[in-house]
Order: C-alpha cells, then sequence, then structure tokens
C-alpha cells in the first residue's frame, strides 16, 4: 500500500506539486483567527499524552464520535486516556471522506513522524506508544516554530487583561502572540442575568462605573484602548444572523435601562435595533483604531439542551444557520461607508448558500483605500474542508478577486492545527495546478506562483498592520 | 458506436470497477422507502406492454414529456399505448443530460435485455415488440427477485386495513413487503371539509369516535399497534416545511373543535402549534414502538390547480420548495431529545440549498444509542441524478460518517426503479474509486470495499429492525 | 510558454473540441438579451481608442478595478484614457479565476487578434497600440458582422420612441435589431416623486392622460401596441423578489391614487399588491401579443449610497441578493396558467441557491403549447463564469431538458461581449465532450451534436418569433 500521507498529498498534476513545493510550502504563517490559549504559550505547556493534546477540547472530534455510536464518557466523560484514544481510533477508521481523516493523519505525520500506519482500532496501542514518546519532546511553542508560524491571534473578551500575552511579550518569543477584540458578551442583552454579570466584570476591567449605553460604549472604548496598547489590530464578532434596525439614540439607552433592571422585558425590535446600533459603534472604533475588522456569520448554537445543561457551549452541539440577511448586512456596511467609517473587513459565512449572495456584496464596498478591502473569510468550521474551501475559492475567484484573498486562518484551539494551512494550501495549489494544466490559467509560474504565495502569506502580511 | 449501457458504466478507473463489481454489484436490496401498490406484489401483477408498466402512473416521464412540448393525451389521456410509447421514444431522445436518459436506459437493460440500441423514435417499434415479449415472462415478484430485494416498505395511510400485506406475508413471498405509517391526513387540519371526511376513516379503522384532539391521539396510536403488529417498524412524515411553536393542550383541544365544527376559521399560528405538537406526539410513538422516523422536507405541491382540478395530486406539478426550517427543525429535535424519544431519525431534504444546514445538524444529536442514529436522507425526487446524488454524498461525508449511511431508496411506484439503487451504487463506487486512485482516500479495498457494503446494504440491515 | 487564447481554449478532450469546431463554432448567434445602445448601431459607432469602448461604460471592470485599490479617477472618473488602460491592465494581472481575465483575453484575441501576449502593466503600451491601430477600421456595425450576429434584442422603456430601431430597419442593416419592452419604471411606485415624473413622460408617449390604474393599463398598451409594430416580440421585467399578493380592483386604483398625489403614504402591503396585479396585466398583454416574456429575478441594487449619489445606477454597486419567492412566483405563474395567459417565459435567477428551485419550478407549467414553452434563462451578471453556467447546465438539465435550452445572452452594453457566447459554447461543449468520453452521454457525434447546435442557435432561432 502506498503511503497515505506523502510529500504530494493531494497534488494530482506537475504544476499542482510545482506550485506548492516552490511557491507555498516555505511560506511562513500568520494565523490571524484562532482560540488558543494565551496561557499555553506563556507556560509553554508540554501534554502527557496524545489524547490530552488530541482529543481534550475538540469538539469536532467528540461530534464524530458521537456520530459513530461512542459514548459520552469516551468524548467528554471520565474514561482513561487510553481507552479515549482507543475508542477515537475506532471511530476514526468509519471516518472516511469526512475532513477529520485527512486532519488527523496529516497531524500525525507532521508532528509526530507517523505517516507509515494508518490510525485503527488495531494500530492504535502502537500509535499511542511512539506518539507519546514524540510528545515528550514538544511544547506548545516548539509545535509552533516547527509549523514557521509567525503570527497567531487568539480571541479574547474586552475583560480580559491580556496579562498572558502581555509576559509572552516582555520574554520576546520569535512568534507574535497578539490578542483579538471580540466583544460578543456586550451584545448579549437578551439574557439579564448574565448581562448584568457581565457588565460588572466590564466595569472592573473598564474601571468605571456603567449606568447607561453611553457608559457602555465608553467602558468599550477603553478596553478597545487597552487592546490597542497591546498590539491587538484586529476584532472579531460572532453573530446567528445580522439585523440592521435603525433606533434614536434615546431608544437604545431606553433598552439598556430595560435590561439593566429586571423587572422590564425587551422585545425583537429593541434588541435588533440595540445590536444594529453597537455593532456600528464598534466598527467606528475598529476604523479610528486602524483595526481589521471579522464577521463570523450563521452559526445556530447549543441546539441540544440537554447536552448544553451538561456540558456548556462549545462541545460541539452547534450546526449551521440559515437566515436571510443579505439586505441588513449590505445596509450595515452602507452606514458605515457612508459615515466614513468602513474599513477593512473580513465577512466569514457557514451557511455554503450564502457564498455568492457575500462574495458578490464585497465589491459594492471596494475602493481604493486599500487593495481587497472587504474579503470574503475563508471556508470556516463546517466548511474547513475539500468541498468547502474548494466552494469558498470558486466565489472569492469570480466574484472578487483570489489575488488579494487573506487566505486561511485555523479557528483552532489546538496547537496541532496548523497542518490545516497545510492542507489549505494543498488545496489551492491542486485547483491552480489543475487550471494551468487546462489551460484556463496561463502557463507561467511567475503568475501563478505569485498568486499562491499571496493567498498563502504575503497578502495577510500587508492586509494586517501586526 | 459503444454501448451506451455496458458492465462499467458510470465507472471512470480501476478502482472505482472493483469497489462496484466485487464489493457492491451482489448486496441484497433493501428499499425501505417506496410508493409501490401492495395489491400488485399480493397479486403478482402482469403486464400487457411496456406503456402499461413503464408509463403508467410515473409523473417522471409525463413532466419531461411536457417539457418537450407533448400533448396531455400521450401522457395522462387516453391515447392508444403504442401511440404512448412512440411519443415517449421521441422525447427520450431529447432528454439527454436528464437523469431519465440514464434511468430509461438502464431499466430497458437490465428488465428487457435491451442494450444494442438507444430508444429514440426510429427504435420504438422494435424496442416496443422486443420489450412485449419479455414482458410476457415477468411479473411483479419476478421483477423483484431478479433485483435481488431482500424487503420493501411501502407508504400507508393509518387508516389502511393492509390486507395485501397480510396477504403477502401469509403467502411466505421471500422478499419483506412491510407497510410504513404514513399519517400526513391526520395532519392536513387546512381543510374543514377533507379533514372531517378523514376522521370518519380514521374512526372507522380505529374502532372509536374522534372528539376530541385526545381522541386523534388514541386512534392514531391505535392504528400505530395495528400496524407494528403486521411488521410495520418505520413512520414517514411528508412536510412543506417544519413549524415549531409551542401550545397549551387546551388550545390544541380547541384548534381541533374549531377544525371539526365549519363554522369557525383556524389561524396560521393554530395550524403550526397543532402540527407541531401532534409531529411531537407521533415521534414519541415511534420512539415507544422502537421505530424509525423519516422526515421528508420541502416540496411545494400542486402548483398548476388546472391541472390538479384535472388530474388530481402526484401527477408532476410538483417542485421544490424554499424556506427557512432549520431553527424549527432543530428545537423539534431538541423538543424530543430532552424528554428521551428522539429516535432513530432520517431527515431528507428537498432543495439542495439545505444539504449543509441539515447535515451538520445530524450532529448535535447523535449519540451511543446507535451508531448514525440521525440521518441525512439519500437525494430524493428531483435530486435523484448524479448530481443530487453527488452533493448529498458530500455532505454526508464532510458533516456526518458516510460510513453509517444508510444509502438509497427509490421512493418509487415501479417495479422497475431498483435499477436506482444500481445507478445509486455506481455513482458511489465512482466517488470512491476516484479519490482512491487520486490518494484521497486509502489505497486499501478492505477499508473501502467495507464501506461500500456499508452504505449499499449493511447499514440499512443493521438500522432498521425489519 | 503555450498561447493562452488558442483555438481549444477550454476544450479537453478530442470529443469536445468536436462537438465545439464542428457543430457550435458556425452557428449564428441570436443576442435575445442585451443592453447595447440602438442610436451606436445606427451612427456604426466608432471609437479612438480601447479605453473608450473596453473600459467606458462597463461596471464590471469597475468593480474589479476598485477591489484590487484602483483609484475612481482611473475607473468612472477624469484621468486621460491612455492611463485607465494602464490601471486595468495592471489590475487585469490581479483577476486571475475571474472570469474577466478570460473575456478580455479573449476579446483582445478575437477583435484586436492579440494573442501572443497576456495583458498587463508591462504589455499595456503595445497592446495599446496595437489595440488601437486595429480599432481604426472597426465600427459597432462591423464588430456584430463579425461576431456572425443574426438578432440582437435591446433594452427599452416603454417611453422610448424607437427612433433608433426604426432607422435602422429602414436602412435595411443584415443584423435584425429590436427592440424588448422593459417596462420596470412602471412599477416603481415607491418613490412618488420619481414615478410621477415617469408617468409624465409615459403621458406623453402614450399621447393621453394617465388618472386612474385603468388609464395606467391602456397607455402601457398602446406603448405595447407601438413596440410590436416596430418588431417588438419579447418583454422584460427587473424584479428584486417576486411578490404575489391579491388586491380588488378598487384598491389598485385607491394605490394609484396614493401614490399620484404626493400626500399619502402607500404600505408594504399595498406596493405588492400592485405590482403583482400589474405584472399580471402585462403577462397578459405579452401574451397576447405572442411575445416571449423574460423575467430577471434577484439583484439587490444600489447598496453604496455614496456611490450611488455621486455616480447613478449601473456603476456597479449591485450585487446578488436573497429571498424566498419560490411560493409567489409559482402562484403568479398558476394564475396565468389559470386565465389562459401563460406565454413563453424565460426566468432568470442571480442567486444560485435558486437554481434547482426554479429548474424544478418550470415544470409545473410545461405543456404543448410550445417545447421547453418555461426556460431557465442562462448564468447571467455574477454567474456569467465557468462555474454559474455549469451550474444552471447541470439544473436544466437535471431538472428540464437542455435540449430544448434558449442558451445564451449577452446581457451587455458592449460590442466586444459576443465572446461570451463562445465562452458559453466551449463550456457546454467541453461539458457533454467530457460526459460523452466518460459514457455518461452516448458516443454519437448526430445525437449530441445536434444537442449543441440546438442550444447554441436553433432553439433560439425556433422558440422566438422575430
Amino acid at each position: 500500500m502506498k503511503k497515505f500521507i506523502h510529500e504530494d498529498f493531494l497534488l494530482q498534476n506537475e504544476y499542482s506539486r510545482k506550485l506548492y513545493h516552490e511557491y507555498a510550502e516555505k511560506q511562513p504563517l500568520i494565523d490571524f483567527h484562532c482560540h488558543l490559549d494565551p496561557k499555553e504559550v506563556a507556560e509553554d505547556k508540554k501534554w502527557e499524552n496524545i489524547t490530552q493534546i488530541w482529543l481534550g477540547g475538540d469538539h469536532y472530534k467528540w461530534r464524530a464520535m458521537r456520530s459513530d455510536g461512542i459514548d459520552e464518557k469516551y468524548c467528554t466523560g471520565d474514561a482513561p486516556d487510553r481507552e479515549k484514544f482507543q475508542k477515537f481510533a475506532e471511530a476514526l477508521a468509519h471516518m472516511l471522506r469526512n475532513p477529520m481523516y485527512h486532519w488527523c493523519h496529516l497531524e500525525l505525520a507532521r508532528y509526530f513522524g507517523i505517516d507509515d500506519k494508518l490510525l485503527n482500532g488495531n494500530t492504535a496501542e502502537e500509535i499511542w506508544n511512539r506518539a507519546n514518546e514524540r510528545l515528550s519532546s514538544l511544547s506548545a511553542r516548539e509545535l509552533m516554530r516547527k509549523s514557521n508560524v509567525e503570527t497567531v491571534c487568539t480571541t479574547d473578551d474586552p475583560t480580559s487583561d491580556l496579562c498572558w500575552h502581555k509576559k509572552i511579550s516582555q520574554e520576546g518569543f520569535e512568534v507574535k502572540v497578539l490578542p483579538t477584540f471580540r466583544p460578543d458578551k456586550a451584545f448579549a442583552i437578551e439574557d439579564h442575568k448574565t448581562y448584568t454579570e457581565y457588565l460588572g466584570k466590564l466595569e472592573k476591567a473598564a474601571g468605571m462605573e456603567i449606568r447607561s449605553y453611553d457608559d457602555l460604549l465608553t467602558a468599550i472604548k477603553r478596553r478597545h484602548d487597552y487592546f490597542h496598547s497591546l498590539g491587538c489590530r484586529i476584532s472579531d464578532y460572532g453573530l446567528g444572523t445580522v439585523h440592521y434596525k435603525n433606533a434614536f439614540y434615546y431608544e437604545l439607552e431606553d433598552t439598556f435601562k430595560k435590561v439593566t433592571s429586571s423587572s422590564e422585558m425587551i422585545d425583537d425590535d429593541e434588541i435588533h435595533a440595540f445590536k444594529s446600533a453597537l455593532l456600528l459603534e464598534c466598527a467606528a472604533m475598529d476604523y479610528d483604531a486602524g483595526w481589521t475588522r471579522q464577521l463570523h456569520i450563521g452559526p445556530m448554537r447549543n441546539n441540544n439542551s440537554r447536552m448544553f445543561d451538561k456540558l456548556g457551549p462549545d462541545t460541539g452541539f452547534d450546526s449551521i444557520g440559515e437566515s436571510n440577511y443579505a439586505l441588513s448586512l449590505s445596509k450595515h456596511l452602507d452606514r458605515l461607508d457612508s459615515i466614513g467609517k468602513l474599513g477593512r473587513t473580513i465577512i466569514y459565512n457557514i451557511n455554503p448558500k450564502d457564498n455568492e449572495m457575500l462574495g458578490s456584496m464585497l465589491g459594492n464596498f471596494q475602493n481604493s483605500d486599500c487593495p481587497g478591502k472587504i474579503q470574503l473569510g475563508a471556508g470556516w468550521w463546517f466548511l474547513d474542508n475539500i468541498d468547502g474551501i474548494s466552494r469558498n475559492l470558486e466565489a472569492v475567484s469570480n466574484l472578487s478577486l483570489l489575488y488579494r484573498c487573506v487566505g486561511m486562518l485555523t479557528d483552532s484551539r489546538s496547537f496541532l492545527s496548523y497542518a490545516r494551512h497545510e492542507y489549505y494550501r494543498r488545496i489551492l495549489c491542486n485547483i491552480l495546478g489543475t487550471e494551468m494544466e487546462k489551460g484556463l490559467l496561463p502557463d507561467d509560474f511567475d503568475l501563478v506562483g505569485e498568486l499562491v504565495e499571496r493567498v498563502s502569506y504575503k497578502n495577510a502580511k500587508e492586509y494586517f498592520c501586526f
């Protein structure tokens, strides 16, 4: 049997292989959106065994295991690490054609040097031993170095003191580890109790009382400034869908009052108006600070209430939502453009049916501020697979400029996920190489190679102000 | 000219051919959802000519003929059978790239031994004669035997006495012919007159009066029990879209009263609440009985009122609907999961834009009750073609586990449609074989061959409790 | 380096090449929907330089340039023509994988004889000179002759006097240049001021006062008759989405009164009911006149208000909208069918997620009036690229009859866009040839060649009554 992961994995012809090996492979990696824990970088975390680094906290794997009928105790439960690994290995053999199958074998090959065997129930024992031995010489930082990472942006709540980012920066780690400003909790006014608790934290972080909507903006701005002072140059907003509803300022103050007093209900219109306004305000802060703004649109979260009660969020019970938000998003962007506050923006969709709608919307707001100012973000979460990435690249190419695309990011909690950049680059090079062979692209490596280098690294380098 | 239908039809490389011929081809066939008339099985129906078996009742063919400008008298009208066949043959030559072209030639080859000619106006006479000659030695049961059918599930209204199923079972036909419980008419409260007529039938079947919502549930339950006693292990619900609306029990009773008295109107909210509740109740019955539940979501039916008045339903005037039902469906499934009544469920979408939304939703409700407990149903009706099947398999693979997929069903009224299982298997094997050749799947026939056998047959065998 | 545009561009195998060169290439061209200015045909316009013919008025190019960060002065601004060309050439090198890259090089090859060089910043000077030299012997009519154009249909407001069409017709130009009736402005009742101004023009054109909804219909009918007298056989309706709302006649009169008196507001229901009714009335006029009706559904226009204020409409700030209009459109078509007024209709969608919904809807209304009576229009605007065209052909093929498809149109303002017919035909032949090679289509050039000729030309010839 041929090796499954080999140097030309996914690369189907000479053009693809040359594009990958001569242009893509050597590019450093800017992972401008991830969910790494900066503490683990600061402390240069090590792991006792592969279950800890590979299965702990990985809701993608838990989900796939549940789909295979594996008991929860081997996912999030208290089964011993070796048994969890065994169950996962058995399930992995049932994940053929799921991206998990590629990701896992790529990670085993790249980080553990295991490319001579496929992981399954029979090989689990040997791979457990070999992986754990290799793991003894690996650490968080070592994994980042091995992956040629130049910069990562973690995802952080405005109330965070960013102490770990400071520590990393003071110590002089060669990989830049920057925060991202993600104020989702400041938008979540649906739940009085959680929201007022959050405001308490925000008051403390901002060193001020928050008694009005105006105070809220001031507090957010203070944290924005603080994040900026520690190198943050990017924000992120998680949106189930996009609403756009105008309101008078006094109405927003009124809504804020209702939210913070437990006695009054707010209706959907008030919620939408409040969120619309706050999103514009935050966008303006981002613009004024020269930041890039990210919008992650469309997931439907915490769909399983029974499991949510047991395990909380981000445990594998989210899925792709659907809504018609073209008009609202267009109005939001237009409003910002009208007031001169529309800066660099990356819009990610989780439902692939929105690829073309969004891909075409970008073009309404491009201008000479910056090439590729408004971006369609890379295929993300449920779309981080060959089909999802290919369709995303197709929309970007046809409706916008691939040449200006800032490319891939991991969106991951794991230090092993940098292999996804390799995965993306291989898919990209295979698409481009195939089109060169077919004559759909010019037979010119200078031209297409430059495109590859740009999407892999150079565009991100130029686009962001890290 | 090469033969059009030959042993390697659709199979593009050595891997695909080996997968099909060594793994898929020999698997028996479990057709767990179809619309066969059990009477025709019981009586071992024979046909005088190919028009009767091929064109009678096939609204797919009528639709295609109408698109080609053929007069209705040759579709559903009173033209002689030979003329109808002639018109269809002429139209078929215009159906290149429509799945009809593949299906028809596959059926001519498999059941009539005609694979040396393409059907068109010129060959119609010869094929008419040859097909009719062959037909003289064929019957309903013979066609099922020839197709290696192990089990079929027909689609039956709760009021059915299932007399033909009983007869078949008593006679000991080697193919299991089981009923499916499809209570759509019990949901159709929009039309007072039709609904009350239906309740009359249901009363008779259940042997009780139905004067309340509670009575309705009891009557349905009685029929559910009756179906169970005759081997039914699967239900089916046809839904234009999914609504989820809570209501108090007294409100449902109130709605029922309004529906059954002709004097009062019900509004959309009442309809949605009633259907939401009834769907949950039926799901609970299914769960308690250990049945698998099917949801067929999304068609827009009877769009042509002029033709509906002439021909009634299921005559080729339905099409793909569109709606945003992610949230409602999620709430429905979550509610069932919360009360411990979410059993094996297959969800079919008719609009392919919903593939990924649904494919990802499954994962929110998988658990160790059963591997692949919640399934995305195979490409169906308008999606039963290479593009539809391929995209369905892509969603299943990327967002769930293909390895656990229960695969194909015909959804057909015809004894010749088993060729669609062959069609599906060839498409599946070609996709997998192509990926083996490209190195996207391991070059391991034990592994991929097992996958093929599972999707073709073994998964359905294990999943259903027939 | 191989030539980029060569005789087998896009054609990947022998079958494709033969289909294109022996069947598609020589077919004349019926461009049944475009936005050419008939004045330019009548005057046989000439251009001083390539910027004038290529960049002037082309909002696709401006959009792509803005996405590359090019300043507006080089798009719609007052930069010198040579500089605009330079900037475009530099940007074009960044449009790899965007259809613009193919279109531009096809046009350079076909109309300017430049196929030995790719356009970029370095080659701009040489190509500028060579193109301009060639341009000195080209004119509007010469370009149409070179492209083997048989008929074009421009897009005209009902108030147009069609003087240029008359002039062209009287002079006896060998290419038929016919008008299309596009009464969008008669629907745009949202804006009182613009609408009443428009009514003024319509009164003048129709030679009557318009004081009621009934008058409006009469005036439209007069213009419809006038267009008919000058050879118009096709209408076109631009719809953001489709509404279907019944209203009593007196309500429509009431709405009309409100619209034409500045003092009263109208609400969305009134707007939808008015437009629903007017669309039916116009459809009936089209039917009675034996015209083909086109519905262009789905764009979201003028999204950038800042630029709209500067540049007005059709300057590159439109994008793909999204809405659920399946039910409304179905009701609209059903209503027309019921009253016997549903004639030949072409429905174009701008959001590709609607391909299958629409493709299947056609089948509900096909009949023996005409083969392929209801058509899914070709991939349009944002979908006029390989992916968009391929997916459109897939929907047409699977859900309707490709054999009856009337094929491509440019929808363009430029005399150079006929290359898009070539582009479409090459894509079509490549798809069909690839399927012949794979055995998905019979290995029969008579059969598939006929299909190619039909979609390229013959179907349009038969379908329209030009």
